[in-house]
């Protein structure tokens, strides 16, 4: 099956750097997985692995990381600041090309099915997985963590797994895994030292205090440059496009008297984010991505591989 | 070697498809060469075929192209509405990814040197590639055309060919053979129905009387909308970007009054191009293209198949 899906597994261990080199081992033991990434943070004792694979594979390579998380992490002995409830703590798959968010939830579906049936570990699905509302948002599923989950399940029909028992798993926890769009990290930085203005304006923007639906937003100082920033996470660019809210963090901070001085995208940016930013300021007419050159030159060259 | 190549000639003849058909072919018939596009116009009696190869093919699917056009095509059989000195008139190779400007110039020498000693075709080397300023502009060393050069290349040191004798081929003329950047099409659109305030800002934006470096324009009517357009050709969309004209466009056209109500990219834009535009807008802050999701992905492809 053509196409390209992204899977960001989380692991409750951020210390023992040969653990997460093991379960990336596992996970590039699947023909056609590639790693992109690795991440540990010890205070949160926590590492998120990001690979791609294509529909077929992308499973059995989330499969291979989980079985070997949940040899070598036993959730008991586990300590750290970042919640957790499973040595795999959560697994998204993402879209990335040629590939829907429908077939990254029957991913998640066939994911969480084989980890109960073939490593006992009991499953919840989460965001555009998610079989019931309460159940759309992580940090709800992931409330009183581990210990609380372990309590509380067997007597609490609101924790029934999606796929398992009313028990979670003696070691290996309990698991999220869902389906969701890509994340960009996308901060807009003020010319002013007082961080009060970027709080407000991050309370404008952020959809918990009225603003945009898919952006999470704080306020933060930048000590060293000696201005303050508005930090957020963009989490569904297609529903809330960054030049929107852009253009809504300039007029908040005008009202201020304060200049943007810049923004800034930290780490991976998907090209159709930008794209669209091209499109809105250039007010293009009837544009297509059709019409870009590497889009014309990737269908004309698979079309003379086939 | 790796990397990508466009190459864009322009043939002779626009009336005949067949002809078109067997020199696509014989472009075809060079393994990697992949055709992007062709088109034929009938009264300009000229077709300009579009193809991408690796830089170690391209040159053999040029020569290719050229040697079945001089079989077939005789300029002095051939009239026109577009002016023209070889059955292949003009070659440019542009650089596309993994090559260089600089890259392109080279293969723009090798493909010239071969069409003179293989096939007897004289050459200039234009644009990028040229070896005298007065060389650099297509129109200049076209002038006169096919039946002009054949009569005075022999006695005017100037008209020396950069490969060659002083003497056209009988029947394929002389070719054009160059490296360019991509061309961009872009036009901007304005609400109003006076044509003079698109010729107005036309002549403000362009090279020819005082502009933008790398931009030509033209004013024009859109009859059927009732209002008009400043149309360009961007020559070089890194030294002379879209959002830098776009601005330029739009503060003179509210000079008149005048709101812009949009603008529209013809035909093909390299991806590049658009980055630039979402880099401005968004006012970013250390941006590399290495950000976005795609780069990484393909990076991370080609080092997993190495």
């Amino acid at each position: 099956m053509p196409g390209i899906v992204e899977c960001i597994p989380n692991f409750s261990e951020g210390r023992r750097s040969e653990v997460i080199d093991q379960i990336v081992s596992a996970i590039e033991s699947i023909s056609g997985a590639v790693l992109l990434d690795r991440e540990s943070d010890p205070n949160h004792n926590r590492s998120v692995v990001t690979f791609v694979a294509s529909p077929d594979r992308v499973v059995d390579a989330a499969i291979a990381a989980v079985k070997k998380a949940s040899e070598l992490i036993d959730l008991n002995k586990h300590t750290g600041e970042h919640p957790r409830m499973g040595a795999t703590d959560v697994i998204p798959f993402v879209p990335i090309s040629g590939v829907s968010m429908e077939d990254c939830v029957a991913l998640a579906r066939d994911c969480g099915e084989r980890m109960w049936s073939e490593l006992g570990i009991p499953v919840y699905l989460y965001e555009k997985a998610a079989t019931r509302p309460e159940r759309e948002n992580l940090a709800a599923v992931r409330k009183g963590q581990f210990e609380g989950i372990r309590d509380d399940i067997g007597s609490n029909e609101a924790r029934r797994p999606d796929f398992g028992d009313l028990r979670v798993h003696p070691t290996a926890g309990i698991t999220a895994v869902g389906a969701r769009p890509p994340l960009i990290a996308y901060n807009v930085n003020l010319a002013t030292s007082d961080v009060e203005i970027a709080n407000k304006i991050a309370r404008a923007v952020r959809h918990q205090s009225g603003g945009f639906r898919y952006v999470k937003a704080l306020g933060f100082e930048l000590k060293d440059r000696g201005i303050v920033q508005v930090s957020m996470n963009m989490v569904n660019y297609e529903g809330t496009p960054l030049f929107r809210v852009f253009e809504a963090v300039k007029r908040e901070a005008a009202r201020y008297g304060v200049a943007v001085a810049g923004s800034e995208i930290v780490g991976l940016v998907p090209q159709r984010a930008l794209n669209a930013v091209a499109d809105y300021y250039l007010q293009l007419e009837d544009f297509t991505e059709v019409q870009i050159l590497e889009h014309r030159l990737a269908a004309a060259i698979e079309e003379a591989e086939r």
